[in-house]
């Protein structure tokens, strides 16, 4: 991982962020006119070891081919994987979505790309993929969010609301909750009722002992992120998200998505409680009705919103489809 | 509202709970045989005023209509509105379904009730229904779970799980997030959206200081629970419904199920995200495939899991229409 210094960051809410520093990966090779990048985004959770988190995409001969393109990942700005946030300055100032994506483009000014052939991400890492494609228009080649969205939903906000409760209320122990909070609507009923049901822990505890495994699960997912975020870098990312809504200070959502000159590829995953396919279907309608080149696509999947992070081999086909049919493979 | 004494409970953990109180109310009036009698029974947070919560469907000329029937609502045993509970009682045992159903029995025997006409409830009242017309096969003519199920599914045992550990870390705070936590899951994305979306309570405010309408209207719902629940009866309900398995000691759900005398409508509702109209359609199914008399009604609504309480008009005359066919009416 490197990490780049951008300079100093005029942020959406006003203030200025003094030296912002951005952590990256970079795989494959950037070629001479700087236009065969694509960048990808991360989630909530996430960092930028896309090789590692999204391996069935990125590599040699995957659909994120790095002997053919110069794929980049970076550490949000707000993250706590390398870049500016919360845990490396005290008192730090409210963030976006769009401030997250100035600082990308900042970073990949100073790589000398020139153009992105594609911009991409999974749910925040969607959010950041369609404001890209609308804060610089003619710098995005294709874009394709995934379980995403261009203004965050009411019950995203309704979710994030709880899981900031949770942390205010508790410290890391509530870091733990929030992350149980967060995997619950990440995952699907399908999903947990194939794989856990109603299984104890100890199938031959006493009524008032019993533990079912779908529980140790939640406390063991919640306890493993305390080792790898922190609690006021999720705090500021929660609130990006919500500030999400991509015709803020543009005269609205549909101002806003005119400026796209993209192609997208809109992704749903039919099973999503959080991002679920109706919505994604209505961003995509409104994309075509603007006259965008549009397509939307969705994932099937017993998974969930983390579908996006589970179906790999899928998510290629569609995302490589895209590519041939839009002139990039 | 009256209060009975029911006497000593053995409960299906094993203790022995003395002098059981159950708070009651009864609409309409008892015919001599005793055998007019319809059950309401209540979801986590409600009581025995069924034709307070439950307006539309109870009272003169309404469904449960009680120029007819002699219907009856109690508190349940572990809840905090006038019955036993761990609000009453110190150091409080593990309660179960079966066990609330008992003690009802136990109330419904003192007051010379002979047998139901109809049993009927919607989330963890449903939970209750269903477990009266395996407990008590002869007793129960007719039986109608809401949104409920025969076994709790591994998705609602993980809410309960994080809205336990809410409790366990905040007190009676922990009790205002475990009600924000469960309000989202009893609404729907597209009730969220249309009735919230991202209004802001205060239009202007600085980006760092936005709150939006979604989450002042979760935290008074919170907030408004801590008027009326008290949260180790919270935690006590929870875990009832956790260890809610129609199969417990019985041979599994198959052998449980097939006990059933009664007609059973089953209502699912097409936009409940807690018991999903997959689950709910799955349970008649077994019910049919036993050869029980088993008709499957949606409730169709934006509402979510709360459609049991909102659309009153809908629900009247899905279950109007069981009674007429199975001859009640």
């Amino acid at each position: 991982m490197s990490v780049l210094v951008i300079g100093d960051l005029e942020l959406e809410g006003g203030a200025v962020l003094p030296g912002v520093e951005i952590a990256y990966e970079a795989y494959g090779t950037k070629n001479e006119q700087g236009d065969n990048a694509i960048l990808i985004c991360h989630a909530l959770t996430g960092d930028a070891q896309a090789a590692a988190w999204w391996a069935p995409l990125v590599g040699p001969g995957k659909v994120f081919d790095t002997e053919r393109y110069y794929v980049v990942c970076s550490n949000v700005l707000g993250g706590c994987a390398g870049s500016t946030g919360p845990q490396t300055r005290d008192n730090f100032p409210t963030v976006t979505i769009r401030d997250m994506v100035r600082a990308q483009k900042r970073l990949l000014d100073q790589l000398a790309v020139t153009r992105l052939q594609l911009v991409v991400g999974g749910s925040m890492g969607g959010l950041q993929a369609i404001e890209w494609a609308v804060t610089y228009p003619a710098f995005v080649q294709r874009c394709a969010p995934i379980a995403a969205s261009a203004q965050l939903s009411a019950l995203a906000i309704a979710y994030n609301h709880v899981m900031r409760s949770a942390i205010t209320l508790g410290g890391a122990d509530g870091l733990a909750l929030a992350r149980k909070i967060g995997m619950i609507t990440y995952r699907s009923f399908d999903l947990f009722e194939a794989r856990f049901g109603r299984e104890l822990k100890r199938p031959h505890a006493a009524l008032g002992e019993t533990e079912f495994q779908i529980e140790s699960y939640l406390e063991h997912m919640g306890q493993k992120l305390l080792g790898r975020f922190n609690a006021d870098s999720y705090l500021c990312l929660l609130k990006a998200m919500d500030l999400h809504d991509i015709g803020r200070g543009r005269g609205g959502a549909q101002q806003a998505l005119a400026q796209i000159q993209a192609d997208v590829l809109w992704v749903g995953i039919d099973t999503d409680q959080l991002y679920p396919p109706q919505e994604q279907r209505t961003w995509a309608r409104r994309l075509a009705r603007l006259g965008k080149q549009v397509t939307y696509r969705e994932l099937n999947s017993e998974y969930g919103h983390d579908a996006f992070l589970a179906e790999g081999e899928q998510l290629s086909l569609i995302i490589s489809d895209f590519l041939q049919e839009t002139g990039g493979n």
